[in-house]
């Protein structure tokens, strides 16, 4: 009996129909763990370099982790991979809710979808039984619309739904993949290869508990979180959830303004969680097994802008993206956008911050009223950035070069706009500035994602006693200041860093401030292994750095971990102006980076030494084999 | 408040009698925990390179881990090191019995001897009172004699000694350091360093309960063990000893036979444990805090080789050395050589494994009846042996020779001798054929100490579930052939290696099969840490590294990391006959591990990007500047 797991991969080939089932062993699973894992492995074994992510040898992939569907704590978590048709490489990105534990009861680890559906289909999974099914009659329906004429089509309220919105079904690079309606797998437009494939929506209900080794020692640890984790790092998403970054980073200097050129946004104080709260807050919600409850759902009884709660409400990222980063103060118009993204399946982040590029570029002249429509797109003008982020999802005017992303748009406008687009391999970089987190940038270069915040590590939570992690069990016995970038800093987020990844990995939501002991003692708990930090953190290396190896055989390098123009100019104004590095400092902190993670400086790729460390020889045979 | 030590050294110029006190804090004891962590640190920083070993710049010191002296199985260990006047480089010999935990409750983590006396002295420690007396009247005696003398002289029959005899007082490179005089520092020829000095004893009585963290963890896990040892690894010390490695390796092929000509030795039986307790045993004795008692005392009344059991008895380290190894079925005669051994201070391996060597020697014409005095050295000839062991210890003709070690007789000895000396950077092999265990022999090949079976990794006791370290929780998920030398393999000697390193940085007996988790949580019970097997393997490397940095400084490189020619022939008969590698199968192996463990394959240093990412930046800094 292999606890924590099933065992089980479901295949299904949308090009023939076939059904299959895999099984996984316990070496394997021990080895690869969940998350990432899965999903690396089956890119770098059956994706041949080069394919086209849009095309129907890429392959979507829905996977859990040993913790996903168990009854504690930030368990409610799957994650969703792909080759990314964004950046080109590998896609990985991880969501919460209630599909995840879904799927687990229904009796699967992992979902593999390849080929593609000549005309839309959903797939309709009830435990063991499987379904290719038509979606005609739901294709162009936004999210909540589709999600309730499936659960009305199967009679049973209780499905739960992931799916794309009709960004997804146009391939818009910035799509993502729904689920719940307010939930997403947000990054590296996984929604434009579920597009691809023309598979609208993936529907499931399951009835089986998954194994757990030691269910005993589950509910202990279920029921210290559910008594103590006010008093943990957890504690303040409780009070004020994710929003209570916009005064964080306000204060800290550090809130991105008018596409990342400053790091203060005057109006803060009209887009802060206390002004959410005071105004369009009408509840809370929550994701499977969490007490925490740390989503906030806004209602906007507004005819200009109305926000259904139904969709949930933005997060800190949505409204630093909609809100400073656009230069827009009005909470109506950021839940509207919200909103937006969530019916129509974008990502928040990516979309706000390449419409904030779009602004940039139309201020400063290189887009004209005739480029936008008649839209006039300056920063601060909210319905206009509205009506774009409709366009974007629509692949209308403009809106059709922006579902690009800002790195392919900027190719087009060119004029030195690839100077002002602030993404990492072209994917956009969400909310926190490396200027006031110096480790979080270095994270943010080298994500094998691209940009992402999810990969990286923020110094401030790993610094903090009790904050979302601590570091002394992974040997960092110091703290340092976030202005650094020494050798002792690029040690400390090398280690903070990998250990992240062991969230998406196990199925472990980010936000419990579970200490690297109490997750081992979960992951633990589900197994029944004796697994230790050490194995675990050597586990989210050797898959971090397969990640990395899947974008080096995609022609990857160290050219694509740069930060962008953006962060080597000095903060211009707040509490931290003039703070900042320069490129050779940052470049020089990354090299040392290279250096500690074992990856070759000319390639950037994990060298095979590491590779053999970590017990994938055959990862190097495969980079070998590329280079052939 | 640091518990688990505190945070005191005792720095002592035996040159002009200063006594000093120094402390250490947290952070320092965290980072290198103790045994070879505080004397690699104490090396790099203190000793220029190039120092004569047996000069007044060469150090000694004693230290002790977290573990030592708290009431728990497995605490009772003190480390002693110093340059090796035997191999030129890092020498750390760790030991049993009583000295260790007398020398903790006298308040004391380290010792640091400096310069040297210029008559004999003795340092005695008495809590804080610390004071260097005359010790003419000890010079010249044999161990229990001195000890006796020691003991009567302070009128206090509980001080514990640790301390040299005639051999190390005459400088013998293979002499040891005996504690409770039938405990052994036995590698390293650190008896020579201590002689140098005129340093005859330490004598130490404590009266303070080292501080602990958690008490009652402590005794709980020490009541655990005590419960249940039988049913762990530990178990079979209890019943036959060490000594039931002779059927052992004799049915695994591997029982070292003349100079390791052989792997099975016909007359094995009479050698044997159960030979042993047959006839001679006559009690079981045992170090602090441990309910294995594993040490058999062994009492031989005869008037031509007398054998007292003040002494207590042979391991299987003494007993394969002078029997087997020699050629000798006697263990009257093995006894005896291990009576003699404790009494004037030599290391059994390095004396048994030399004489083997000359007995070579002598059979193939290199050595005549001149050369030796007229002793007849031929293999089996215990008398002969016996004398030629005095003749060490006293360095009386031939045996001023043999007491520079195999590899400098050879030097002189001439004729291809070098080929048979079975020694690595000049200490000679204990008694575990690599040929039986080939990540053993990696692991003899690159010890910082030279060959030294303390610091590599027993395949089998690897890999048996319940055996000496279970991997699972170091990563390691699958067994391995004993004849292997895949980069699997070379990666599991690696994190086997450097666990086991871990042992006497903390103070803890390799003998005790606690789980690598089980060895967590008494270190954090002592300490009051949180810390993790990755906290504490990432330590035990950044320890291994220093002392091979340490030899890097002093000039030793690749050449230096091979196993003598004798183990690239295959066994010429036994169970494994013909089993073997050969020298090119054995380096490339060897330089896999060089590269999974970061050093450099010219210098055979580890990197500077190994040792920042260890921590330990200023390591690489002394390279650096040695090099200019």
């Amino acid at each position: 009996m292999v606890y924590g797991y099933w065992g089980k991969v479901l295949r299904v080939n949308l090009s023939t129909g076939a059904i299959a089932t895999e099984d996984l062993d316990e070496i394997f699973l021990r080895r690869y763990i969940g998350g990432w894992g899965f999903i690396a492995y089956a890119l770098l074994k059956e994706l041949a370099p080069g394919i086209d992510p849009l095309g129907p040898q890429n392959k979507l992939i829905f996977t859990t982790g040993p913790v996903t569907g168990q009854a504690i704590a930030g368990g409610g978590r799957n994650m969703v991979g792909a080759k990314s048709p964004l950046t080109g490489g590998f896609a990985g990105s991880e969501v919460g809710g209630f599909f995840c534990a879904e799927l687990k009861r229904a009796g699967w680890d992992t979902l593999i979808l390849e080929g593609a559906a000549e005309k839309p289909v959903y797939l309709w999974v009830k435990d063991g039984q499987v379904e290719l099914r038509d979606a005609s009659h739901l294709w162009g329906l936004e999210t909540a619309d589709a999600q309730e004429r499936i659960r009305g089509g199967l009679g049973d309220n209780l499905i739960r739904v992931a799916q794309i919105g009709p960004a997804g079904e146009r391939q818009v690079r910035i799509a993502n993949v729904i689920h719940d309606v307010n939930r997403a797998a947000g990054r590296g437009g996984l929604g434009a290869v579920m597009g691809s494939k023309k598979l609208k929506a993936i529907a499931v209900r399951g009835s089986q508990k998954p194994p757990a080794a030691n269910p005993e020692a589950i509910g202990e640890l279920a029921r210290w979180f559910r008594d103590n984790y006010k008093a943990t790092g957890s504690g303040v998403f409780a009070t004020l959830g994710t929003m209570r970054m916009v005064r964080n980073n306000q204060n800290a200097g550090g809130l991105p303004t008018r596409n990342f050129q400053e790091g203060v946004f005057d109006e803060y104080e009209k887009i802060s969680a206390e002004a959410q709260t005071n105004a369009y807050t009408v509840g809370r919600d929550t994701c499977f097994g969490c007490p925490v409850r740390c989503k906030w759902i806004v209602e906007v009884n507004d005819s200009d802008y109305p926000v259904d709660r139904k969709y949930g409400g933005p997060e800190y990222e949505t409204t630093g993206s909609f809100g400073s980063c656009c230069g827009v103060d009005d909470l109506r118009i950021i839940n509207r956008a919200g909103q937006l993204c969530n019916a129509n399946g974008l990502d928040s982040i990516g979309a706000g911050v390449t419409i904030a590029f779009a602004m940039e570029c139309f201020e400063k002249g290189l887009l004209t009223l005739a480029d936008t429509g008649g839209l006039d797109l300056r920063f601060g003008n909210g319905p206009a950035m509205l009506t774009m982020l409709e366009r974007i999802a629509r692949r209308e005017g403009l809106g059709d070069l922006l579902a690009e992303g800002s790195r392919r748009a900027a190719a087009r406008i060119g004029g030195g706009s690839l100077a002002w687009t602030v993404q990492v391999k072209g994917q956009e970089v969400a909310m926190h500035d490396p200027r006031v987190k110096y480790g979080h940038g270095l994270g943010v270069a080298v994500s094998p994602t691209g940009a992402d915040h999810m990969h990286s590590v923020h110094d401030s939570g790993y610094q903090t006693a009790g904050g979302i992690e601590e570091l002394e069990p992974l040997g960092i016995l110091e703290p340092l200041p976030f202005d650094d970038l020494s050798t002792a800093k690029v040690r400390m987020v090398r280690y903070a860093m990998i250990w992240r990844v062991l969230n998406n990995m196990s199925g472990i939501c980010m936000f419990h401030a579970w200490t690297p002991q109490q997750k081992t003692e979960i992951i633990n708990a589900c197994t029944g292994w004796d697994s230790s930090i050490m194995e675990l953190w050597l586990a989210a290396e050797r898959v971090y750095d397969m990640a990395r190896a899947f974008n080096a055989r995609e022609g990857f390098g160290p050219q694509d971990d740069l930060l962008p123009p953006r962060f080597l100019e000095p903060l211009p104004r707040g509490p931290v102006a003039g703070r900042g590095f320069t490129g050779e400092q940052f470049i020089a902190a990354r090299n040392k980076l290279y250096e500690l993670m074992g990856w070759d400086p000319h390639t950037a790729a994990p060298s095979r030494a590491k590779l053999e460390d970590l017990g994938v020889a055959w990862v190097a045979d495969l980079l070998e084999e590329a280079k052939r």
